[in-house]
């Protein structure tokens, strides 16, 4: 065309001109700090060198998907070049199926992780305060701090009840300072520990008006229900409150973490507000199509579910042959206490010696604890062999 | 667990407590306006209950991805229960090998959009100035909007050299508001006019220091290469320059669109700003696995680039035998200037009673025309019957 013919050489003062500095980074920006809310086990294996042989680290399905959604994953990849529906319409068309809500009161992300960032952002002027648990879900106080929001955090129980998030505290905590939003994962990472409903309601109620709770759902699917007739950990479902939205994901019990698929079921006005920041080509179409097919497959989940349940036994029953204190669980995983945060370091450094990928939480009192993932039978093997045999050395050494 | 037994019953009296409001949007989000940056063709037919039967709107690739990238996706399903390396390391070396840069110098998001997205958020506080040409791609001024920006709108230049970019307005608007951000394509989207590198560097040149260029180089593999000893459209890479970020994607000659895959290759300090506010485990794993491949299939990607480059002489032949004029394109879409922003919009409107999705600009000068993107033979051969046979109507129509 003829902007070629109409343009001009580079002149050579050009070329010879110092850099000049470009843009600067926004304030908020500039003093964020360069920490990323989780190391990926891929860094951990180039900065050793050495390869996990068992991926326990995080929470992710190794029962995996679905073969029907799998089917639907592979089936999207034919059609990969298209754009996704920005709407998700039939995905959340499905969903409101599923909970018996409109389809104008869900919306769909790309993981939890996405969703949470736009809530802070929609929701958290700087300054404002957030609630959540000391050591709670780290994406949480990542999207907090990179907003300019302030955290307010709130010491997990630890007593004769086991580990698990103080609902008094942190419906004082959000009285307190007037919070404009209000973190819980129910069941709990990483503890496992979860509430039932009427619980949940009751601290729900408990919290000041203008304020929204974040209720972190990721684990649900997995939640043990040991009397159908009862509700349970289930919140009834009441789309339109205007205090609560609730997040679901496809990572977990769904194993389709690698996709990246999550939800919120809010009250429309919320809901809509999503439409005004979201990405809305974001959602990927082997995540859309896959989670979709997902939902269909209950037979699949109700597998998943019963596996990770034997597996929670399973370890609990190992935790306590060593001499460990296993946190009852809600989840895929099982939080085990060994006593001392020495102790859980030692642990988590010579799992990864073995070839094994575990988590530990950073802050007081859970730093007691590792985090360990239910992995296939086989996996799990595998790991019960692993441990009782570093188990012995790691608390000869961290005694001494 | 023991919170079972804790629980309390949810009172009658928090039953018939009135709802209340929960939180506030935050002042910027609530002032946002409810629009979307584009209406995806699914809602459209949706809207009109009739199925598109050629989609030539979205500027996706027909002709697919590589089959060795469709291979590496159908492979990462199987391993999709995982979350994708948060660091996108090899995908970044990769892309640094590609371009003879270091892999501090890139970044990988989920499609350029998302890049934009955080790039606005870094750089642009509330009431800073983003220089953009009036009518560019509708995600940056949605972007600007959401983090309070001021948009800077600069009119296409429209004479014998066609409709493109105005490189001495963009520059000028920028030094008259000082602005933080510029936003160019090149190859340019939605006109297909493009700039040699020579020119890009000059027009660099005139920005003013604080600035930062986004130069979307989405469609830059599609642009034709004359002459192979000449750098062309290729503005010499030059990773470190302070006033630079260069934007690219897998979503257009790579035809991985429903993947959400781009990458920014620029300075590390400003690399390394992207890690403080992204989501770390976003970029799916999907498209981490496609886009790998993708990038090893050299000779898929120019056997794309030369169907495209047929593809745009077929278009450009038929908009003359009907009279239109074609606009000299460097991408795979041709706009077709039709004459009237009123022709435009029957033949958008024919064209989807006929089952085409096409898209058409919505800012002046460029509303003239139909954005028509290449598709395969056999679609072109479809839809060049179609528009031979719907294009007397429309003009009679818009005439009269």
């Amino acid at each position: 065309m003829s902007a070629k013919r109409r343009a001009k050489p580079v002149s050579v003062e050009s070329k010879q001109q110092p850099l000049r500095e470009g843009a600067p980074l926004t304030r908020l920006v500039a003093r964020l700090p360069p920490t990323v809310p989780f190391t990926g086990p891929e860094t951990l294996e180039r900065r050793s060198g050495r390869t996990f042989a068992l991926r326990l680290g995080a929470n992710e399905s190794n029962f995996g998907p679905s073969p029907h959604a799998r089917e639907a994953m592979r089936a999207a990849i034919e059609r990969i070049a298209c754009y996704a529906d920005p709407e998700v319409y039939e995905l959340r068309l499905a969903l409101a199926r599923l909970h018996g809500v409109g389809i104008e009161h869900i919306v769909v992300g790309s993981g939890i992780d996405d969703l949470l960032g736009l809530i802070v952002r929609a929701f958290v002027e700087p300054g404002d305060v957030v609630v959540t648990a000391a050591g709670a879900y780290p994406t949480v106080p990542f999207h907090i701090a990179g907003y300019g929001g302030r955290q307010e955090l709130v010491r997990y129980l630890d007593d004769a009840g086991g580990l698990r998030n103080d609902l008094d505290a942190l419906a004082e905590a959000a009285n307190r300072t007037n919070a404009r939003l209000v973190y819980l994962a129910n069941p709990d990472n990483p503890t496992g520990s979860w509430y039932r409903g009427d619980a949940v309601r009751a601290f729900l109620d408990k919290l000041p008006s203008g304020s929204l709770l974040l209720l972190d759902e990721a684990y649900i699917e997995l939640a043990p229900i040991d009397d159908p007739s009862d509700p349970g950990i289930l919140l009834p479902m009441n789309p339109d409150d205007p205090r609560l939205l609730r997040l679901r994901t496809f990572s977990k019990a769904y194993g389709m973490a690698g996709a990246r698929v999550g939800y919120a079921i809010g009250r429309p006005e919320v809901i809509a507000a999503f439409d005004r920041i979201r990405l809305h080509f974001g959602v990927n179409l082997v995540a859309q199509m896959g989670a979709l097919a997902a939902l269909e497959d209950t037979d699949y989940l109700r597998y998943v579910a019963a596996e990770v349940a034997r597996g929670r036994e399973e370890y609990a029953a190992l935790a306590r042959e060593l001499g460990m204190i296993p946190q009852p669980s809600a989840t895929n995983f099982v939080a085990m206490d060994v006593g001392s945060s020495t102790c859980a370091r030692a642990l988590l450094a010579a799992l990864a010696e073995q070839g094994v990928f575990i988590r530990m939480p950073g802050a007081p009192p859970l730093d007691r604890c590792v985090r360990v993932t239910v992995g296939t039978p086989a996996e799990r093997a595998i790991f019960a062999d692993i441990l009782r045999k570093i188990w012995p050395q790691v608390t000869h050494v961290a005694d001494s």
